[in-house]
């Protein structure tokens, strides 16, 4: 009998997994259940379409639903929202405009995602906007464009991001955020107050002040500070994993997302779970952790796909990489907040350099700030946090790298990261604050 | 009683050495004996300056042998040559102008750096020109300027890098190598030629060509194919430690360089050897390697300074990370080339994938060539080589930490890389290339 793999939840996690095990098992029957109309979409270029990068809404997607029927043979179904899943009889109940489905599986893969957090609004929300679904990127990008004076209410990646982009198109844009600096979640306050002044130079930031009411449908907005007036509200603070249709049925983890074992099973043993929706472990602290990010889940897709094509593969858990940029900044992250470290028990130090990306002779040198995290006790790297205008996303990932593998401040020292003149520096900044923690230099 | 250091050589490793330990024991007479006037210089700057990127050649010292009397008390003797060196007795002889010294010594640190390879030149040789130190960079531009067709000969890092500066400069320049392809001693083929296609769009290339004799100064060069009238010729086939000074009183290594224990001590136990001179171990092969870059001898240097200050350090050994760039196109590698893998006696199998920088949607991505080369048995990382527009460094020192620690093919698919669509791809080209070796897949 043909083995059948139900998905249900066609982004990221859910093609990977479901790509994965068709390459293992070619004659499996694959079937992937999507609401929206776009596949292996990309949230993350949201923020660029609606700066005007592109407009073209297909580019959103890696492959179409056509690439995956014709070429996979995975039979996506777009436009189909799964209703119901009896866990017991193995069954997924969908329906789309011609109908209702009726799906048996032999193994199902929940990748369901997740969703913003919303703010009630008063008086409708016509003027109310989430950027969060490429499938409506279109839409939401003609009357963000229409507008003049928009709120952006969230300070984090998102709202930075959407900062950016709506500030290059002209808009008056006012970012209204809780916390003491832009994204205080990613990076600590001395790099975020440097992150904090350069989009305040573009857009008005209103720091340490919390929404409490939005009203006429997103065009007034009352904080415990002040009233503002404007033509429309993006509210871009954070998302939570999307589990509604599963969560009285699977056993969720401390973070609310669907906990899994290391081979992204749930606690049904043929039902797995991958992406945003999923709880991971963090590898610095080895408790639960939850990183709503598209490498993430498409690595954990990878890895559920893996052991439904049969060949046994563990995810590793998560350091918690993140990059964004802001215009000319790049702001990147990976481990642990040195807060958030002394919340889970270390004994955090750290060091916090200001560098030049070139060498002292090479014309165009930028700026490039480092702060490097670790562990009094151990020596190990905790964390790093980059915020510079050329080459910061590599320096992210090489220490992602050691955090992963627990290096120490001795061992992240004796890296050998290469030398050009034209883009780094002999004694490179990331080197530069390790030296800095070597205590007894 | 002051103990005494004495540094023979005040590039990268002698200055870092003195300095480190000058740090550590405050109040050590710490000398150094460098023969040029230029200390803690940068010999890779050289092409950008006769690029003219940059005209004053003080750019070229990190610190001025000034910084160093007066902030670090370092008694630093430019133009002074050492003549000898007695071990037993513990003296170094050196000469300058004003006279001849003797400097006794309770530690030593030999950091004399390499030397360029020669050619035999008839007929005088003010044509020939060798790029190889900052001392004599301003009499090489001004000479290289003047003439209108040059010959490069070796297409190695440093011919590579003097075409780039020669041929921006609007000089017709003919690059003459033995390789079939050029930096064959740093990327495999499948890589070299991209490079080799976009050096000859600017510049003459000429490959699998063994000079035979160089004549006239150096405007006239015949190989085993042709003979060609230039108007000089430079020399930048290679260089050698400069262990002339000592190498009948100091145990070599099987590389030529001087050999040292992890605690970078030579055969004498308060000799510490640091820089190009010296060799090294590789950390994949666990045998002698020799790597004259200045990063490499920076932490050498760091080493034998902390060993010699009291606080007890090894050096773990070398990876060999090289980049380099030729105008759009930056150029690494780490690890071991495939050839180079078998030779050791590993089992190295491969792959190759040309990707892009950016997300599909996100205008201006670049090309971008990944080469992973692992080994069939452990499956551990054996190399890594990337040739490509942007962001190739921090994939190289990414892969630089990997190989250092024995990530196997796995271990590097789970390295949380950062993903920002405006310079990068959610599956990173690292990543695909990993996965290709994933052979089951």
């Amino acid at each position: 009998m043909v083995e059948k793999l139900v998905v249900i939840g066609g982004g990221a996690a859910g093609m990977s997994a479901s790509s994965r095990a068709r390459k293992l098992k070619p004659n499996m029957e694959i079937t992937v259940f999507e609401a929206t109309k776009m596949v292996s979409h990309a949230p993350c270029g949201i923020p660029y379409f609606v700066e005007g990068l592109f407009d073209d809404e297909n580019l959103f997607m890696t492959y179409t639903p056509q690439f995956f029927r014709e070429k996979r043979k995975i039979d996506v179904r777009i436009n189909t929202k799964v209703t119901e899943v009896d866990f017991d009889s193995r069954i997924v109940y969908a329906e789309s405009k011609d109908g209702k489905i009726k799906a048996e599986y032999d193994y199902l893969v929940i990748s369901t995602g997740s969703l913003p957090k919303k703010l009630p609004v008063e008086d409708g929300d016509d003027r109310v906007f989430y950027a969060h679904h490429p499938a409506h990127a279109v839409e939401l990008r003609e009357k963000l464009w229409s507008l003049n004076t928009i709120a952006i209410i969230g300070g984090g990646i998102l709202g930075v991001e959407m900062a950016e982009a709506l500030s290059s198109r002209g808009k008056k844009v006012i970012l209204i955020h809780r916390g003491e600096y832009l994204l205080n979640r990613m990076i600590d306050q001395e790099l975020g107050n440097i992150v904090t002044q350069r989009v305040a130079k573009d857009v008005e930031v209103k720091l340490g002040e919390k929404v409490e009411q939005i009203k006429n449908g997103g065009r007034v907005i009352i904080t415990d500070k002040g009233k503002y007036e404007v033509d429309g509200t993006v509210i871009a603070i954070g998302v939570v994993p999307n589990v509604e249709l599963v969560k009285d049925k699977i056993k969720l983890g401390e973070t609310g997302a669907i906990k899994v074992d290391e081979h992204m099973r749930t606690n049904y043993r043929e039902v797995y779970s991958a992406g945003d929706n999923t709880e991971s472990i963090n590898i610095i602290t080895k408790k639960p952790y939850w990183v709503p990010f598209a490498t993430v889940a498409n690595k954990m897709g990878f890895v559920a796909g893996s052991n439904i094509g049969g060949h046994e593969m563990t995810f590793p858990g998560v350091v918690n990489t993140q990059i964004t940029k802001y215009k000319e900044f790049y702001i990147a992250r990976v481990g642990l907040q040195e807060e958030e470290a002394k919340k889970y028990g270390f004994k955090p130090f750290s060091a916090t350099i200001s560098g030049k990306t070139r060498a002292r002779y090479y014309p165009g040198a930028k700026d490039i700030h480092v702060k490097i995290i670790a562990d009094e006790n151990t020596k190990r790297i905790l964390g790093a946090q980059i915020v510079g205008e050329e080459e910061v996303l590599g320096r992210i990932d090489m220490m992602a790298a050691a955090i992963m593998k627990g290096f120490t401040i001795e061992d992240t020292f004796f890296i050998e990261m290469g030398y050009l003149p034209a883009i780094s520096r002999v004694w490179d900044p990331v080197i530069v604050a390790i030296r800095q923690l070597m205590k007894d230099e």
